[in-house]
Formats: structure tokens, C-alpha cells, sequence
């Protein structure tokens, strides 16, 4: 990759809001759930010397382990003669190669290979799914192979994984099954395990104490709260070690609403998970395999090494819960914000929203579905320059909560009253953000029942994008004029909410207004299809209104501005977002240039291509910068734009670009978080270990069918099955 | 006391291995379970000034907030208007007074004084109580009383309670209830709430968003990890407002043998705990002041308070587990081991046996059946001069365990083979303590069901110790003499495990060896009961041989040696630990200088006469060394042995030494660990947040009864039920 392959990296099954997070050089990875960044714990992956026996070279991923420092805790005159003399060692830097893909993460160093699966595949709709499905897709663990060759040796040697866990309630320890397997755990939420017939596990202080055990009684210290699964390679062979990495939360889960992880239904606890994984792993090995091979063939090595790094830091976030109401079992899907955890954003769904809609459809509508009952409001909606309240209409929260607590009812855990900038309501980009979700769920699935049952919504958001454009009728110009109540005469903001004014704020914003328009455009031919026809025309002729009024704004070099009407002259490139939803929904006769709204499409393009070549919209590194008055670029923003501009407007592919933000995830500052979001000039500040790079999906996305597309480049043909709704 | 106010002190509910943890200034304690030290998170107690409404005052359990810190995370280019100007501040020091009762935690400042009652109760027996006791004694809920003096003030004034959440996983949230609570709770684990009527709670990111909220609708902003339950106060009144603090772990608590806490069979959640503690907060009240009454009028204030900070201390490593077996439900009683947290360490139950029997006998056997049924092993032995091994019999593991992990069977957490100092193995210690506890029990519960029901066992040990004297029947002289196979050619250590070899080593030394005695001359009538003659006899015999060994070895001025026959001229007081055993089994004449061991009672009476004289067993604060060899002293050992001294062999009280005792516990270094054991030279460097300390318990056992006795000051003559075995 041209980087050093020390960054860290999600490896993480779906749905369990937990990770094997390693790559950075020492105890700064490891096994977690629920946290909103690394564990900062040593995870061992080793091989003994093939010419000093008893010695270990290690990958990395721990630092030099200070056993005294543990001991002297007991032992306070220093009078032991327990510790072991130090036998682990990381192996040479330059000999420690990665190859980091989709589904896999595979290192090599000296004769020892690691490779890590984390499978990308559908996730059955769990209200029709078989539980035997379901138990194999919601499996809370990770396969790692570990391939030795020992071939030129004539010595067995030994290989091993471990972990030294950050829980602080609970110990390390280790057990063998009379079945064959070979455990360690930390109480019951993460663990290892092998069946490979020549192995022990054993828990101590330091790695050397289970790996040259002075003594085989002295392998359970439980005192000590480093765990190793050891296994021995005969001499003059080659082998591949299987192991299963798991964890597992049986309890309730979240606050607000009560609900467990889903796959507590289908497991009893952590051994049964190893089992079952180590039972299922050739399948798993066999996906991943064939689906690293695809998406490489698909898009070349740099924005391979994005979609991967960025699926996982997705995967790592993603939760699935199952709760009980009176009316029976119900399931949640929720993506977690990163290291700020809040539940489902909106503003993250709607870009999420491809990959997934490629994936699990269901899991948009059932996240759409809990934002009706649940995160929904009314509000009322005033001017920036009177403090006269008018009806404004539905709208919907920025969350569902935050950190496995659910929000109340019509309360996100992010918004604030009073406020004009980060923290304040987002009241119409999300209401723009359920509609265009909500569209693009009915065109890509054609789920007729549900847009039925969701009759009245449709109708609530057309009349509640009108008033937050005026709620006087004849002085709409189809474009956010009015901000919500609930702000208190504060000022609504949009997802950049951590930019300037350029992107920050959503009255009059481009950014918003281009989606805006879209989500008029689209929702018009569900609301007809409903029957609706007066909501149906209030849509087209508000889409007509926006399309006119943001082609208007141009300057006479063709140059958009940043806010409409307010003399905020900075250059955006975000101005062309929109146009990827009527793209994906199949309405690409809605921005051909020569269909009903081709001069807002030009007016897009022509805007975009001065944009970039004016330079202001670059960093000196090639990297898109988003808003030319701001440092502040969003990563995942920037892939869905490069899709619009490659496959929408058609420009050729910025390469040098790509690899600009690539080398930003690679940053030394930066490789600690995985895959991250906000770069102030190239540096992760804020939104980091974060899901929203999926974004670079899109770029799968090709031809007639582009969900299709990714969906066979992701799943492959033959695996793919019927789209479950 | 003359000592600072500010050293942390535990505040838990009996058997939730569960703290509130507090006193230290700024963020150094907190709410946490399962932890080996404090959570070190923010406690906030504050009221608002009389004479500037908005700004407050609060006991200093915080450090100053950083608002910033967190909200630069999310707006990371500093645009937020958000944060909220200083307005919470610590009373000024010299505001603050401090009175530690054993069941009350008294703070005053200013216009407001808060208590924390935390009662000491008998914990019913779990196999015979109504689950309506059961429900009440394990009650994992605090009671705290906030009191205003507003009688001055012509405004209203809030008065709060709150804290910042240390738990890595989940977020806080606040809440209020339709029957009239208001809740703050980090995820279903901790929580506090009040029923005060004119009381709402709140979430932000610094307590002032919570006291002074902008808007109404601002104060769920569960993004901040602040909590807090304001109440307010009307003008020129006296209120005392009453919350509650509860704990709650709901699923698998340990691993190895699988359990639950017993309280969550009584109660469904943390909201369900918090509810009932206010409902019962009278009665919990009225116990805990009448108990504080009683203590201090036995002990004096020095005393008093060294033991209330030794039970809290007690009480937060407790654990009473609930697991399901295929024989039905079983509970278990577990003491961790302080910051170590090992589960049931024997040699720490034998210490606290005084004060459970006096309270709890159930819980001593409880403890011993499972050291029977699972963590006792039969080993053989070997002298240090050879390497052929001898039969053994029957030793006890050194603990169950570790961190809510229970080793396997006949496996401790700690001991390892192949040493001599620290890990090693305490066999011949934890057979002695079986059976010294075993004995103490029988004695003064009178269950003679129970005695029969471990006929065997009662007798094992006798064989057991006799080989570890001498296989050789003719070679015995009392004393330990041989190692355990288990050692695999190490040597047993003691209790005393980091301290040199004058108490760290098993083999002739003068402790254990009183001690064993002790064992001896006690189970000989047990075994009498039970009909076993030859073992009763050998019993007797082994306690005559061992008297006359320790008396033997004295030197002609009268001195005994550390080491018995090996030439280690340490001075000693734990030689008259032993002593307590038969006292306390009322088996007076086993320790009277007319007795049949009146030749070791006098020896053992001129020993520690002659040691105290010598100045060599004091540090110059007048503490005492309880070994002459080293300047590592255990707290509770020194309590026991006054306790010995004073009571038994009549000895005056040694103030000072009592006063340079608490000192050592209020050393700002040794402040944060609330109660400690192992100090070296006064200062805390092992066995710290510990548990042991209860020993302090003996100083109310005087009279005929002095179990009794010990109970009644405890629990007080009313409240006093029958012994519930």
C-alpha cells in the first residue's frame, strides 16, 4: 500500500456493537463491545522461533508487557521468584506484511501467516427469517486462521492467540471442554478458542508464563489477566490453525427502550458461539475469500483498501436488538455513531442508506418504521427575523439516543434548544432524510403494503417541507426559509454541524436545498401512486420552485453560492449530493440534462466543474475539501460525492485524490481510530471510529441496476438470494 | 479526629460486591461494582448559596469539570455556543466536617449536612428465610440524606445529588416516574433517586446544564455524562430530603461456577430497588442510628472509627451469589479479597470469622461446606532435606477464586508451584483455619447436625496436620514440619505472604504454630462428640506435643523464636494470635496460666511482654511491627492480637499505639483506599480497599459471651433475633 500496515481496523461480526480492533503497534486494539474506541488492550498473536525454541516472535500488537509492575501488587517487598524472563518479542517491523480486505485482514511475518474473516452478507429480516438462519447471520464471533510453516524446521514449534481483556470487573481464564476445544474468556463476554487437537490455554501475568509453564498446574493464574490459546505445530509441516473469536452480552441491553441483542435468542452464551462458529467456519472462510477477490477486480487497489477499512468501522458499529411488547417480539436495527454512539442518526441513515438498501432493505424500513412511532414531532416554525410562530408540521429527530440508552419519545439525544450551532436541531434535513430513505425504500423494493400503511407520513412530510419553506404559500421559493420551534429562536443546522455557515447552517443552505429538491421530486410519484394528488402536485410544483430558485442563485460565472440569498460566497462541493437519489431510485430522467430538470442539472455540473477547478476546493494534497471556507472535510461525504461526479456527470476518476484520502486514514495521528470522518486538514478531530464511510459502496454501484450492482459485487451472484423485505 | 476529613471511605449495601466510595477530594471515588479501588469518578453534593441564586457549593468530590473537553470532541472546530459558565464550586475545606459512624457517614457545610446510612444487620439465612427478609437484607441500596438549613434564607435554594458515570459502555439518563420519582442512572447498573416532591432530574455534559438549565427541554441531553437529582427547598424552612443509591447486575455474575447476585431474585431492576430503599428508608435509619449510638459509647472515638472504616470496608467485598444446580437453588456467601478481589481467601475467612459468626454464623459454613466440596484436595508431603514424598491427606485451596471467576475444583487463584515466597502454597494454613473455623462454628452454633454431616472431614484433618508435622508417628513434635507435594519441591508460605521469613514461612513457624495448637486442642472435642476416640486422642496428643515444642524453644531471657529450630531470631507478636481461638470457643481453660497448657499461656504471656518491652516490635509513631525483622505491619492481624493482648492476657489498652493505627489509615498517600491491610512502614502498599479489617469487631466481644456480646453492640438487644443457622 505504500503505508505502514500498522493502523488499526474493525474486525467485527454484524449486528453485536463489538470488536477485534488491532493493526496500531501496541496495547491499542483488542476486544470490546459498546465502546467508543479502541480497548487499549494487548492482543498476542505469536510463533516460536523456529531457531531459539522457547523464544516468540509476535505480531505487534502489545507493548512490553510489565509483569513486575502486576506483582508488586502482591508481593510488596519484592520477594518472589515468580516471574519469567521476558521470551516474547514483536517481530522486525520490516518483516510484517498486511493485506487488508473486504472480508479479510491478512498479516504475514516470518513463517506465520494471520488471517482475520469478517464476512459481508446479507442479514435475514429477522420477522420472516428462519431462526437457523438467523442464528448463522447474528453469530457474534470472528474466525483466525493462523497458517504456519514449519516446513523447513525440524523442531515443533508453537503458535498462539490471546488477549489481555480491559474489563475491569472481571478476570481472564481458561478452560478446555471435553469436546476438544480449548477456551479463554473474560467473564462471559469475549473469549477465544481452538479445537486444535494439540493445544492448552492457560491464564498468567505475562505471555511466558503459559507459554513456558515451569510448571502445567501453574497454567490457570488467574491472578494474571493475560490469556493465551497455545498450539504445536509438529515438525516438517504446514498447518493452519483455526481459531474463533467471540463475544456475547447476555443481559439487557439498552435504556429507554428495554431490549437484549438479538443473538442472545439463538445462543446460550460464549461457548456455545465458539462452537458454533468453529462448526460453520469453512463456510464463512469461503465467502470471504471469493468476495475480497471480487470487489478488488471491481475498483483497484486504493479505494479497495477505503471500502474495506470503511465496511469494517461500519460493521463495528452496527447492532441488532430484539426487545418484547405487549404486542410480541420486536427487533431494532441500529448503527452506532462512532465514538459518539448515538443511535441511528439520520443524517448517517440517509447515507448508510445504499449500502444497506443493497443489503438488508428491511433494516432501512424498520428504522424508518421507529422513527415514525417513536422520534417523530410537530413543531411550529418561525423566521429568522420575527418571533411569530406558524404551523410547521412533522418533523424528526436527529437520533434514537445515545450509548445503548434510548432517547424519550420525540427526543433525540443530541438536540439542544437555544443554539445556532453544533448541538442545535436538524429538524428539516432529517424530515428531508426520512422522505428520501423512505422513497428510495419504495422504488428499490417495491414494498407496496408498507408505503400503504405509511399513506398519512407521505402526506405529514410534503405539507412540513412546505411550511419550513414558507408557511405563506405564495412566498415559497421551494427552499428552507423557516426554522423549527423546538429551536427556541435559535437556528436550525444540517449534518456538517461542525462546519462553517457554508455547510452549518440549513436555512437557505445549497447542500440542503439540492436534497430538498430531490425529496420533492421523488416523493411525488408515491404520493400519486397513493392517490394523493393534491400532495402530489404540492410536490412537483415545490420541486419546480427549488430547482428554479437554486438555478437562479448562480453568479454570472455559474458559481452557486454556499447559502442562498445570504451573501455567503464560499464554494461547496456537497452541491451536487442530491442528484444520487433520484440516480438510485431509477428516476435518472429527473437529472438527465435534457429531462424536466436539466437546467438544474447543468447549472449542478457546470457549478461542480468550476468548483474544482478553481482550486479552492482542494487541499494541497489533492484531497477534496468540501467547503472552500472550511478545513472541516468529511471523508464519507466526499466518496458519495466522487460517485456522483464519476457515474452522474460523468468525470473521470480523481486518483491522485484517492490516494490523498487514504493517506489521511493512514496518518500516524489518525491509524488508531480505523476508519474516521471529520479530517481537519487531513487530521481526525471529531467523528472518528466511524460507520458513515460506507458510503464508498457507492462506488460498486454501476449500469442499470446500481443497487444490484453492489449488491452481486458485495454478496456475488450465487449466493444472492431474493431480496427479503 | 484531628485528621483531615477527606479519606475515602466504602458505602455498601451487604452482599452486592458493590460501593459508593467517597471522601477523597475530587474525582477519586463514586458509585462502581466489582472493582478493586475506587470508580474515580464525580460525586456531586451541593447546595445552592444563600446569597447568589445560580452559583452552589458542594462537598469537593469532583474536580473541576471540563465541559470543553468534551463538547470539542463533537464540535470540533469550536463553534458551539453551548457551554455554560462555571457556577458549581467546592465549600471552602475548613467548611467541611466529617463524622464516620459504623452505619452513618456524616458531612457538614455550611447550611447543608448529609448522611449516609449503610446498615449492619444479620443477613438471614438464604435456605430458611421468608423472601420477604431476604428482600430486605439484600437490598443493594443506600439510603443518603440531604438536610438544609433554609431557615434563614428568603429564596428558595436547590439542593442536589448526582454523579458522572464511570462505566465505559453505557450513557447516563435521567428520568421520572408517574409515582412521583426522580431518577438519574448510568445503564441498568447504577442509579439514585428521590421521591421529593418539588424535585427533576437531568443529563448534560457539566452539572450546570442541569442546575441552571436555558431551557426546560435542554435538560435530557444525554451526550454529557453528568447526572444529577435537584430538589428545592422553600424559603425559611428546614428540609431533609431523602434519596436513595442502588446497584444492580441482573445477569451471570460468575464464571467457573455460574451465579447470579442473590438480590436479583427479590427485586426486577434498579428502578424497582430504588423504590423499595425509599419506602423502607425509615426503618434502615433508625437501625443505623441507634447502632452508631452503641459503638461509640463501647470503643471511644479512635476505636469506633477504625472500626466503622474497616466494616464499610468489609461490606463493599461482599457477594451473596444465587446459582441453580441440578439439587436446586444454592447460594453462596463470598468475601473478595479488597483490591486482589479473591474470592473466600481462607486465611482472611478465618480472621473474619468473629464477626460473622457474631452476626451471620450461616455464612462460615456456608463457606466451609464449599471449601469442602470443591476447593480441598489430598496431597502428599515431603521434608525440605529430601525428595521422597509421604501421604499427606486432606488441605484446603488458599481462595475460590478471582474477580468473580471461581477456579476449578481443588484449584485456587493464587497458589502456584515451584516457589517460596508469594503464590506459593498455604496447605498446612488453610487446613488449620478449616478446622479452627470449623471448630468455632460447631462451638458456638451448637449445630450438631452439621458436625455429623462432616464426620469425616473432622477427622481427616487431624491425620492431615499430624503427617505434615512428621509422617513418622515417632518423629512428631506438633509443628509443621513437612511441605506439600503441591509445592512441587517449593515451601509453603503463610498469610504473612509478603513478609520475610519471620511470618512469610509455614514450615516450624512460631504463628502457625500456636495456632495449630489451637486447631488440636479444639477439635479434639468435636471429635469426642462424634464417637472418632483415636482421633480425638491423637488430636490431644498433637496439641500436648506442640505446646511443649513452642514453650521448649523459648530462649533462656524468654524470647521465642520467629522460626522454630532454624536459627531466625525474629520477634513476633502474632505468636499470641492463637489465643483467640480457644477464648473465643469459650474454652477458657485451654488458656488460663492454670490450665493444662498453662505452661504455653505463660510462655507465650512472657514472649509478648518481653517483645512489647523490647521496643524492637513498634515503629516510632508507637504502632506496632508485628515482625521485629520487618517493616511490613497488617492492620487487622495488629487489631486481633491487641484484642489477644488486652482481653486475654490482660494487658491495658495501648492509646497510643491505637492513635498512631488511624493515623497510618488517614496518610493523605493511603487516604484514596479507603480501609487498608499490608503497610509498610505506614504506608498502603498491598492488601489495600480490603476487607479484613473486621478483626476491629473483637473489641466488643468481652464478657461471658463475647460473641454475644459483640452482636448486641452491633445489632442491639431489641433487633436481636434468634441465631438463624
Amino acid at each position: 500500500m505504500g503505508h505502514s500496515p500498522f493502523f488499526n481496523a474493525h474486525h467485527s461480526p454484524v449486528g453485536a456493537f463489538a470488536t477485534l480492533t488491532f493493526g496500531c503497534k501496541g496495547s491499542r486494539g483488542g476486544l470490546a463491545s459498546e465502546l467508543k474506541g479502541p480497548a487499549d488492550e494487548a492482543f498476542y498473536v505469536g510463533l516460536e522461533e523456529a531457531r531459539r525454541p522457547g523464544m516468540y516472535q509476535c505480531l505487534p500488537f502489545f507493548d512490553g508487557h510489565d509483569a513486575a509492575a502486576s506483582i508488586a501488587d502482591y508481593d510488596v517487598e519484592g520477594l518472589s521468584d515468580h516471574q519469567h524472563p521476558p521470551a516474547v518479542f514483536h517481530f522486525p517491523d520490516s518483516e510484517v506484511k498486511r493485506s487488508l480486505g473486504l472480508a479479510t485482514d491478512v498479516w504475514t511475518a516470518g513463517d506465520l501467516t494471520m488471517t482475520v474473516y469478517t464476512p459481508v452478507r446479507p442479514l435475514p429480516d429477522p420477522d420472516v427469517a428462519e431462526p437457523r438462519d438467523l442464528r448463522f447471520a447474528t453469530m457474534p464471533a470472528l474466525i483466525v486462521d493462523l497458517e504456519v510453516d514449519n516446513s523447513t524446521c525440524d523442531r515443533p514449534r508453537k503458535v498462539f492467540l490471546g488477549y489481555s481483556g480491559a474489563d475491569k470487573t472481571r478476570n481472564m481464564h481458561a478452560w478446555s471442554s471435553s469436546d476438544g476445544y480449548d477456551f479463554i474468556a473474560q467473564g462471559t463476554r469475549t473469549a477465544m478458542a481452538t479445537r486444535y487437537p494439540d493445544a492448552y490455554s492457560g491464564v498468567g501475568f505475562q505471555p511466558e508464563a503459559v507459554l513456558n509453564p515451569r510448571y502445567q498446574e501453574n497454567l490457570d493464574f488467574v491472578l494474571g489477566n493475560t490469556g493465551l490459546v497455545v498450539c504445536t505445530v509438529p515438525p516438517e509441516t504446514k498447518q493452519t490453525i483455526r481459531f474463533a473469536v467471540a463475544f456475547f452480552e447476555a443481559g439487557q441491553a439498552t435504556t429507554g427502550l428495554e431490549a437484549k441483542y438479538a443473538y442472545a435468542r439463538h445462543f446460550s452464551n460464549i461457548e456455545d458461539v465458539l462452537a458454533y462458529a468453529l462448526h460453520h467456519a469453512d463456510r464463512i472462510v469461503n465467502d470471504c475469500r471469493a468476495l475480497d477477490q471480487r470487489v478488488r477486480t471491481h475498483l483497484g487497489d486504493v479505494r479497495a483498501n477505503a471500502l474495506a477499512h470503511a465496511v469494517k468501522s461500519y460493521y463495528g458499529s452496527t447492532q441488532l436488538l430484539m426487545g418484547e411488547s405487549d404486542e410480541g417480539r420486536w427487533c431494532q436495527w441500529v448503527v452506532n455513531e462512532g465514538e459518539y454512539r448515538m443511535m441511528n442518526t439520520f443524517d448517517l441513515t440517509v447515507d448508510q442508506l445504499f449500502f444497506e438498501l443493497a443489503l438488508n432493505p428491511w433494516t432501512v424500513r424498520n428504522v424508518l418504521d421507529l422513527f415514525v412511532s417513536q422520534y417523530s414531532y410537530v413543531d411550529e416554525v418561525r423566521s429568522p427575523d420575527s418571533d411569530t410562530l406558524y404551523p410547521g408540521g412533522l418533523a424528526f429527530c436527529h437520533d434514537m439516543g445515545v450509548a445503548n440508552h434510548f432517547s424519550w419519545p420525540g427526543r433525540s439525544g443530541y438536540e439542544q434548544a437555544g443554539l445556532r450551532g453544533v448541538f442545535s436541531f436538524m429538524s428539516c434535513e432529517e424530515l428531508v432524510n426520512w422522505t428520501l430513505c423512505a422513497c428510495l425504500y419504495t422504488s428499490h423494493t417495491r414494498d407496496i403494503d408498507w408505503l400503504k400503511k405509511n399513506r398519512e407520513t407521505f402526506g405529514q412530510v410534503v405539507t412540513s417541507l412546505a411550511n419550513r419553506d414558507n408557511p405563506d404559500p405564495t412566498k415559497r421559493n421551494g427552499v428552507m426559509g423557516f426554522d423549527s420551534s423546538r429551536c427556541q429562536g435559535g437556528a436550525e443546522i444540517t449534518t456538517y454541524d461542525s462546519l462553517d455557515k457554508s455547510l452549518g447552517q440549513a436555512r437557505n443552505n445549497l447542500y440542503l436545498a439540492v436534497k430538498t429538491w430531490a425529496a420533492y421530486a421523488l416523493v411525488e410519484e408515491h404520493l400519486r401512486t397513493l392517490g394523493d394528488t393534491v400532495l402530489a402536485d404540492l410536490a412537483k410544483s415545490q420541486a419546480k420552485l427549488c430547482a428554479q430558485t437554486i438555478a437562479a442563485s448562480a453568479n454570472e460565472d455559474g458559481f452557486l453560492p454556499a447559502v442562498i440569498g445570504e451573501g455567503n460566497d464560499a464554494l461547496l462541493i456537497p452541491a451536487i449530493e442530491g442528484l444520487v437519489f433520484p440516480y438510485m431510485a431509477g428516476r435518472r430522467e429527473l437529472i438527465s440534462p435534457d429531462g424536466p430538470y436539466g437546467d438544474l442539472r447543468r447549472t449542478l455540473e457546470c457549478h461542480f466543474d468550476l468548483v474544482m477547478a478553481s482550486g479552492k476546493c482542494r487541499f494541497e494534497d489533492g484531497g477534496w475539501r468540501l467547503s472552500s471556507t472550511s478545513r472541516n472535510s468529511w471523508l464519507s461525504k466526499i466518496y458519495l460525492c466522487q460517485f456522483v461526479a464519476e457515474t452522474i456527470l460523468g468525470k473521470p476518476q480523481d486518483t491522485r485524490a484517492d490516494r490523498a484520502h487514504w493517506a489521511w486514514l493512514m496518518d500516524e495521528d489518525n491509524a488508531y481510530y480505523a476508519w474516521s470522518d471529520q479530517m481537519l486538514a487531513g487530521k481526525a478531530h471529531g467523528s472518528r471510529y466511524y460507520p458513515r464511510g460506507v458510503t464508498a459502496a457507492l462506488w460498486l454501484a454501476q449500469g442499470d441496476s446500481p443497487l444490484g450492482a453492489m449488491r452481486e459485487a458485495l454478496v456475488g451472484k450465487d449466493s444472492s438470494r431474493a431480496v427479503v423485505l
